[in-house]
């Protein structure tokens, strides 16, 4: 049967702050079925952008970055928030949809003339997305393509980023 | 041919602090090669503890509770620093090899009375992986053990746990 994603998402309005909605994927993640049937539809999306290299945003990208690497016979690499990865990094500040942060990769990863995915669980505004973006093509990757499970299509987050996106399920905001 | 991934984890000294060695599975993560065996022996180890659930501890443990729970038919619940989470959640801090720290769950989450098995990269004090544990009880869960890629036997970390826990590579400090 095929999946419908948004009813294993649950939505809580005004966390973390007043004006948000939080689009929570743990109902989700703790269904095997429903887990197993959102990944195949991810590794789907990612396989069109024929990566070499899959890389995740700190932290939740992480979740998806593994999987679609191990599906797709890629390796993959961590965008992390600064200060978090040891030796030399290339960082980039980002404002976020509440605050704003550092995300930072290390300069000795192998992605160069690399075709890279960027993974995320949200595109909001697309700032963590778009600096992850910077980060590849300032380590020398070729930007394939991003990757997200949701995506908020009234921020017009994909706008920003220069390259395109494929979402699991979308919600305006 | 079968794993040496002591060759694909590089070792900084003096990292976050002085008198702290980090040891950086990125190498291993994006060899595309060595990540596949690498995953498959987790899995391996994963799979004697006869999981429901694999429980990723925020940010690395979320790298490999995913694969985890793909290969061995599981779901996965996230364990997040504190003040990520939306919703009811439960919480408890721990001293950290270098500071300390809040972790929390979800109390919506299912995991009463299943087999849940803790997924972290690292084994170090055993204050994080422990902070989970108690997590996992106080959710109601059975902890079923504990998977790691690294182990720093020297500093005792699996005395603290309660639980049997594996991995994939130990050093002693």
């Amino acid at each position: 049967m095929s999946l419908n994603l948004d009813e294993h998402i649950s939505k809580t309005p005004g966390f973390p702050k007043e004006g948000i909605t939080f689009y929570d994927i743990s109902p989700a993640l703790e269904d095997a079925d429903t887990l197993s049937k959102m990944i195949a539809e991810m590794v789907g999306l990612a396989k069109a952008y024929q990566p070499d290299i899959i890389a995740g945003i700190d932290a939740r990208g992480f979740l998806f970055s593994m999987p679609l690497a191990l599906a797709l016979d890629c390796g993959t690499v961590m965008i992390r928030k600064a200060g978090k990865l040891p030796g030399k990094v290339i960082e980039t500040s980002y404002a976020l949809e509440y605050g704003e942060a550092r995300l930072s990769i290390q300069a000795s990863r192998a992605i160069k003339n690399k075709r890279v995915v960027l993974c995320d669980d949200l595109l909001a505004t697309g700032g963590t997305l778009t600096a992850g973006a910077r980060l590849i093509e300032q380590a020398g990757g070729i930007l394939a393509g991003a990757v997200c499970v949701i995506e908020l299509t009234g921020l017009k987050g994909r706008q920003k980023l220069g390259c395109d996106v494929s979402a699991l399920q979308c919600y305006e905001f």
